[in-house]
């Protein structure tokens, strides 16, 4: 079942993306166009979502909110460009539709990535906070950069293509991932939790707990997908980490102890909210949300 | 002639940019090493330069300056690796070495690219400033993006590329140079500008003029050097950019012309520094020494 405010947050966060780039000057409109194409080809928002979800459980507002929510989706969009190029993981499909350098060109398509990296900080520096103040707006950034660079995503990615056709141990496939896409997911919640008002320490550890098993279940999830699913619904080619000889939970645990994995981590999300003293529905509902999703 | 204290801020970039890598952790050593690579091969540390000489000049720590020079460099590298990459300009050498893509590898060259642009980032918002307080620290990050991102050096590099084979017109050409080099050389005086305990607007003008006329003296140079230096004193290919067929000032000018245009510059940015009520010594002599180089 879809979390009751997930279509409002996709269509918020879709909203205040798309005001921040016709907010730009004009220089090259092929650039801007690229840009635009790839951040607003829609996609699931899990960012987004969470920033905004956690954000307003813990008294933040949803104004407030848009900022982070905006530059995280900004980042992620990025790093999903320059995935796709042919250097890198070279595919051709992404949400269904042509990938950047294939609607475009390569050098569009790197320079489209460039600038939206840049976009992710001028947004996160530049929106007009109510509530946030500066120092804090400050310890975003820092997160940002340190979920998203060598000590983080850009780290996990030049790991994931050096351990492509290698063998490769369950332990070297989970830093991987929480390095590639675990930090961001992390830093989502981070984000949220430094726009509220009433931060407490031990509240970021359990939502920290959360979004780690829930950031893992995300990609046990993709893994199994990859297998089970089909083309059409998955919006790529199905099977293509076997193709691309990746390493997958699958492939290490077995098709079946790797659901059996999805469902621990879903547990271990469960649990990491029980101890917060908030109504963590919507939390709970997006979690299972990941682990049942078709696509 | 070279200004006197050149060296002296070269070495201290390189060794503060040294410190800063030496102090992530560790995830992936060769996206490490491609990154140092392309970031500590020398070069003239240009921005850097303008960072530590306005900033000493107007009354800012060398402590403190570091971070917007480290950053700003961190920036401008980013954007030579990823310029040189065969989608863009395909260049084999750089400063005399093979460029990140060739002595690594594509995939290397483009991570190493977007790592070293969310560095910028971290070090500018990271570094343990002494009398920069965070809402200034938000106005340098602010600059910068707009100087690097959409808004500036991408947005330039974009109609770079758009330019290629294409007749131009003077003024398109320096748009595109305003753009591609000239936003992140101002930037440099603004950062420095932010950085300092008494900043008056109307010095800020002044020293945006100075970087203005500097900036795009040194592109006009540069297409001087492209025709009349030589493969070995350039660390480039000589003749590459009418090889590449692109747009320069000799092409559109005549070659004697373009010198001359490149002494008005110079004249505009001494007479830009004419009204400032500080020593202008060191920023006349790189004045001259951009203009004079040979490489």
């Amino acid at each position: 079942m879809l979390p009751a405010n997930l279509p409002l947050y996709q269509q918020r966060v879709e909203q205040h993306l798309q005001q921040v780039l016709s907010q730009q000057p004009v220089t090259d409109s092929r650039l801007m166009q690229a840009m635009s194409y790839s951040l607003l080809l829609g996609g699931k928002r899990v960012r987004p979502f969470l920033v905004y979800s956690c954000g307003t459980m813990l008294g933040a507002s949803l104004h407030d909110l848009d900022g982070p929510a905006a530059a995280i989706e900004a980042l992620h969009s990025y790093s999903l460009i320059h995935d796709d190029l042919p250097a890198m993981d070279n595919d051709d499909l992404r949400r269904g539709k042509p990938t950047c350098h294939k609607a475009f060109d390569e050098a569009t398509a790197i320079l489209s990535g460039d600038a939206l990296q840049t976009l992710a900080f001028e947004v996160l520096s530049s929106h007009p906070y109510q509530r946030v103040k500066a120092d804090t707006i400050l310890q975003m950034i820092q997160r940002l950069t340190s979920a998203s660079g060598y000590a983080g995503m850009c780290g996990g990615q030049a790991i994931d293509l050096a351990q492509t056709n290698q063998s490769t141990t369950l332990e070297q496939l989970e830093r991987m991932h929480r390095l590639k896409t675990g930090a961001l997911i992390e830093c989502a919640v981070q984000l949220a939790w430094l726009c509220s008002p009433s931060a407490d320490t031990r509240e970021c550890d359990n939502l920290l707990r959360f979004a780690r098993a829930l950031g893992l279940a995300f990609q046990v999830q993709d893994d199994i997908l990859d297998i089970e699913s089909d083309t059409v619904t998955l919006g790529k080619p199905q099977g293509s980490d076997t193709k691309a000889n990746k390493s997958t939970y699958p492939a290490l645990l077995g098709l079946e102890n790797a659901k059996t994995k999805a469902q621990q981590l879903y547990q271990e999300a469960l649990n990491a909210l029980a101890d917060l003293p908030y109504n963590t529905d919507e939390l709970r509902a997006f979690a299972q949300y990941i682990i049942e999703r078709r696509f």
